[in-house]
């Protein structure tokens, strides 16, 4: 005997997990539909060369890598934008703006651990193929949307823009090369706070003076407004063209009618990936506190990595496992997975072909009817029922068949009631209304 | 610069395509549902040891093995069935009979040829823990659903019984041990005929004389009815089991109004697998002329391999790639892939918040609207709606704002007309019906 075992940091889900799951991504399928996404499916599999050296460092060793049979280096995905990428350069011709979402799992090995697995779903939407902020703009619109629709209420989604960030570092005297370990130091707030972001950035060496310094502290302390920055960066060519896209972002979210308390500008939002050039976003759920559950920004280089011409663009990407615990937390207690309205028990087989004809009227009249085949007794037949939450079941027996008749019995209300043949479909549509 | 590339064997899904594939899936979930089937989902991967020894000789070459990070072998799915095995084995008290559908990649490293590729999805039914043949009965019914919701007519579902086989093998005097081989060679009649099957029997000297050998290519070249195997097999134990569990299975279907052209007893079906024990079914699709394109069968022992009680279970598989080529070839140009139906032209910048207002209140009645965000001439943003096939372009330019009316232009008549406002919604409801 094979012991059944499942890897490490790899999950089964269990109809009565798919059913929550199914219904965000549903949800969440239906708003981008609405704004004119479409779908695109890439595969699981890429070509390893095409993977390596995007996600930095650490990512980097956690890509599930090996040789396939004709000896060449594979790897399983990672994420969906880098697949993205290499679709877009290999579709030169493809029309732009490619506006598409993708739903799907991808891989990583990482240590298994309370919330982390080694395959999670990401949610991912991507325009490509537009410069425009408003492009921007609408990821987050969508964003919104999204979560407002999956009931969240008390969520802020941070926008700040790699530009202003560039410009601020430039300001405060940081030379090119090091504005990567500035960004990396400042992507350190939430956890270390201003002053640990600062102490990391001397132990570097990085800003050149005191007198930057303490502006840099000021800004990292106080809820620095896109006027003090603007003023701040003014004149650097960079960071005029960043504030300018961040007000056509701030005014798209006003005339959407996104409530103010639900975004804000953050200047200490700095995400991690190197990738990314123009605005970035990220969503923070205050209420049950998760942390991040959406994250994206710019990467108009990205693609021009696989292909001559470089092509704009702009994505953000939802965390399912994380919106899906939260739902399952706070959301109420999901009994009925099953989509299945009617059970029709059998009395025995000489039944049966009855039984099938019925259940056949029934899903014709748009009702999900499943037939039990074995012939246990009712109370076990019941007791499926009961277990699968299946809200009505239909009891025939030899005397219901002669005198043209059926017992309908409402398992949530417990009652039971005898119908002729011909009135069984509007007695099971009023019983599930 | 890295040359996009996708390996060999596999496949990227563009929006036209995932048109197609999509809708087909729900079209299938539909019914599944319909019928109580649930959905499961399982990681793509599994440890090694969990799939080996399952696929047969050729099966166990295509496995896509590699070893993880704990050094332990794992491997990449290889069907559906044998991971629903595992989630059974490890989960003995999950509500049973358990019907579960899942539609989800495979992967084989199989030599990629036309219409062969190394992932590709499979569409599963299966239902765990009944034994009645009444559950074998409904998965061909299902299949002739799925096949008529589709559009199929003419197609033909072979029924036979892995029980009936082995009594046929047991009368014809082949021993225990050459039944598998028996099994094999009549596998192949539809590539090399009946003297190529005997031919082969022959070889592997399973048949004892030449009176049995008689018999044999008696049954394989006539088309033998039901009533002639059971004389033939009476009083095998297992074989009137067989014959009764066929009477069951046909009879269903009849009552349940499937065509007697769409199914037939096959006595020379035998499907590759050696774990099916009991009904066994495939269907052949007669025009065109695509060959088999969904298969299973009764597997009671399956489960045993992983766990100490032995669970029944059946199911059946659904090829889609194949079903995908076909509706591609005989459908409708699906030239209108995209759910967009509603673009939102830009005159400039300063429009924008108006288009995203004009943009929400119609999502809001339910339409699927996209928003130009490039500051393109108008002939541009024309063309894109057209490439995308999106029927109706709203033009607005400061001069209709003013007005407070908009330019609605149909794309599909050419026509285009201006309309106030307020008479917006009704009016793009009445070209999109």
């Amino acid at each position: 005997m094979i012991t059944a075992q499942i890897p490490k940091g790899f999950r089964d889900f269990l109809p009565e997990k798919m059913a929550v799951r199914q219904k965000i991504i549903s949800q969440m399928i239906a708003v981008f539909e609405s704004f004119g996404f479409d779908p695109l499916d890439t595969p699981c599999l890429e070509y390893a060369e095409t993977l390596e050296g995007k996600y930095g460092e650490e990512g980097e060793k956690l890509i599930y890598r090996f040789e396939d049979r004709g000896g060449r280096m594979v790897a399983l995905r990672y994420d969906l934008t880098i697949p993205l990428s290499r679709v877009i350069a290999m579709h030169p011709t493809i029309t732009k703006p490619f506006k598409r979402y993708q739903i799907a799992p991808v891989w990583r090995a990482d240590k298994p651990q309370k919330g982390r697995f080694r395959e999670f779903y990401q949610c991912d939407i991507d325009i490509v193929g537009c410069d425009s902020a408003y492009a921007d703009a609408e990821l987050i619109i969508i964003t919104f949307e999204v979560l407002h629709t999956l009931g969240f209420q008390s969520f802020n989604m941070r926008i700040n823009n790699r530009k202003v960030l560039n410009a601020f570092a430039k300001k405060s005297g940081i030379a090119d090369e090091a504005i990567a370990l500035f960004l990396r130091a400042l992507d350190k707030l939430d956890k270390i706070g201003p002053d640990g972001v600062m102490q990391e950035m001397r132990t570097n060496s990085i800003v050149p003076g005191k007198e930057q310094e303490k502006k840099i502290l000021q800004m990292l302390h106080a809820e620095t407004t896109l006027d003090d920055i603007a003023e701040y960066v003014r004149g650097v060519l960079e960071g005029d063209e960043g504030i300018s896209e961040m007000h056509s972002i701030l005014s798209s979210l006003a005339a959407h009618g996104v409530p103010a308390e639900n975004y804000q500008f953050d200047l200490s939002l700095a995400r991690g990936l190197d990738y990314y050039t123009g605005p970035i976003f990220e969503t923070v759920v205050r209420e049950p506190s998760i942390g991040s559950i959406t994250g994206g920004g710019r990467y108009d280089n990205l693609i021009g990595l696989y292909t001559k011409q470089p092509v704009a663009a702009t994505g953000t990407s939802f965390g399912l496992e994380r919106l899906v615990t939260v739902l399952e937390e706070t959301g109420k207690e999901n009994r009925q997975y099953t989509k299945t309205q009617v059970l029709i028990t059998v009395f025995d087989s000489t039944l049966m072909n009855n039984n099938l004809i019925i259940a056949k009227n029934l899903r014709q009249a748009g009702i999900h009817t499943e037939v039990y085949f074995s012939q246990h007794k009712l109370k076990k037949q019941l007791t499926y029922a009961s277990n699968r939450s299946i809200p009505i079941v239909l009891i025939l027996g030899p005397d219901e068949l002669q005198e043209k008749k059926i017992t309908l019995r409402n398992m949530q209300k417990g009652l039971q009631e005898t119908i002729p043949h011909d009135d069984l479909i509007k007695a099971v549509k009023k019983h599930l209304a």
